[in-house]
């Protein structure tokens, strides 16, 4: 098993690698592993979220325990929507309140997929070679809108605003995922408990059929879905996400008026 | 009214810029509106989709004759889901029936809203300067997909297969949609021609209320949603979109077998 991390250096620049003793030693990328012969402390850099996924593939429901709390069957097919690449945010970053949203913000502990290979069409067998490693996810959810309107399920809408999708602390390569329990605190009380063993599809599964539908890319993510335990974090709560083996994934929520002050004012960007 | 193209140069490089009277003026970029003083033949370059978005915002349900069609009301926020960035093509490429699909795929004409500016939280007055211009898109979906699970409706994965998405063939800045009309042909047969001015959310309001739900980077498309007249694409057919002033978007659905012939055969690419 190796560890990967990605952080933002003193200049501004992103390093990504190999974190051992509390060094990286520095990869040209995700999808170029190669040494750059760099060996630096991680204590002067700032961690980032591990990879910069261009598109989040968030599974719903994927687990028998909690299809069988819904009463729902298990789908043949994974059921996914998308979470877009600026929802991402890395650990011990705030969870940002949206400023027209007042309801129900729900956490979802899951593991996450990391895509090493461009993937399209492929078997469970050849997929094996294009998982790069695992990681946690935060499947963030502003459960009042999911069903605000009757007509059109908007699950994009309710899981795709800005912070929404914490990644993190790092991504393990060769990691046994079937003998693990992922469990969720909330402000240090235990919510979920589950063994990823009861998953529907497995990782390799999700991979190869989803690469039916869309090319998967160096870098995305796959979120396997949650299992039972979810619930709401009020405003200023804490979120923590640990599987043994690769991590904790902390993110607190910041109420909307923390947000404003924090730089969430209104923006249109100059073109510089 | 200026007119925007994209293009690979015979170098395999990607030039971007003004087009007129059969003449490329390069620009830097779609957020970096700069000339670079370069003056291309267009005729010496392969036509490209104009932008390459992160991410498409698809609206559903924008048009009061579709929604009267539907019998649904019209909705009080612009309803959507993700389409991902690998769903892209330009005009005159074909669309790929995927490999694992054998049903029903369907053209939906829309007008296309090319974000210029990062955009969040931004007012109606404010987007102004945050819409570069318009295009065109066929918002392709399979039809069949859609509520094959009947606890999940499939938005993502029905309308994100890859070359899903087609763009183009240019954006124009300084369009006035209000008076157009959109047509759809298919073999050369209408089957849409609606006026833009019946959208239930104009382009600045979809543009503000979407940066409500996430941030809109330069080069992100919002699909419009279509109204009615949609429907099935059989394999080797042509679909045209027209907008008078923005001009014509043609696509030719490919089957399945055609595709893996044309290099859609499984890959996992090597990381060399």
């Amino acid at each position: 098993m190796d560890t990967w991390m990605r952080f933002m250096s003193s200049d501004g620049g992103v390093v990504f690698g190999r974190v051992e003793g509390g060094y990286l030693h520095e990869y040209e990328s995700l999808d170029q592993p190669v040494p750059t012969g760099a060996v630096l402390s991680t204590r002067a850099l700032t961690p980032l979220a591990p990879c910069a996924p261009g598109k989040i593939v968030a599974l719903w429901n994927n687990y028998h325990a909690l299809a069988a709390k819904l009463g729902k069957p298990v789908p043949t097919h994974p059921l996914f929507l998308l979470k877009p690449a600026g929802s991402v945010i890395g650990a011990d970053e705030p969870i940002q309140r949206p400023l027209s949203y007042a309801g129900r913000i729900v956490y979802e502990g899951e593991l996450g997929i990391v895509i090493g290979r461009r993937c399209r069409d492929a078997s469970v067998e050849e997929v094996a070679e294009a998982i790069f490693g695992y990681t946690l996810v935060n499947d963030v959810t502003a459960a009042d809108l999911l069903n605000e309107n009757p007509h059109f399920p908007q699950w994009c809408r309710a899981k795709g605003f800005d912070t929404f999708c914490c990644i993190g602390p790092a991504i393990v390569s060769g990691f046994d995922w079937q003998r693990a329990r992922l469990v969720t605190t909330l402000d240090g009380v235990e919510r979920q408990n589950y063994p990823l063993a009861d998953m529907v599809f497995s990782p390799a599964e999700q991979v190869s059929l989803i690469s039916q539908d869309l090319t998967l890319e160096p870098g995305d993510v796959i979120a396997c879905g949650t299992s039972v335990g979810v619930g709401s974090i009020r405003d200023g709560a804490t979120v923590s996400i640990t599987v043994e083996g690769i991590g904790t994934l902390s993110n607190s929520l910041n109420a909307a008026r923390a947000a404003a002050v924090a730089g969430a004012e209104p923006v249109v960007a100059s073109a510089g």
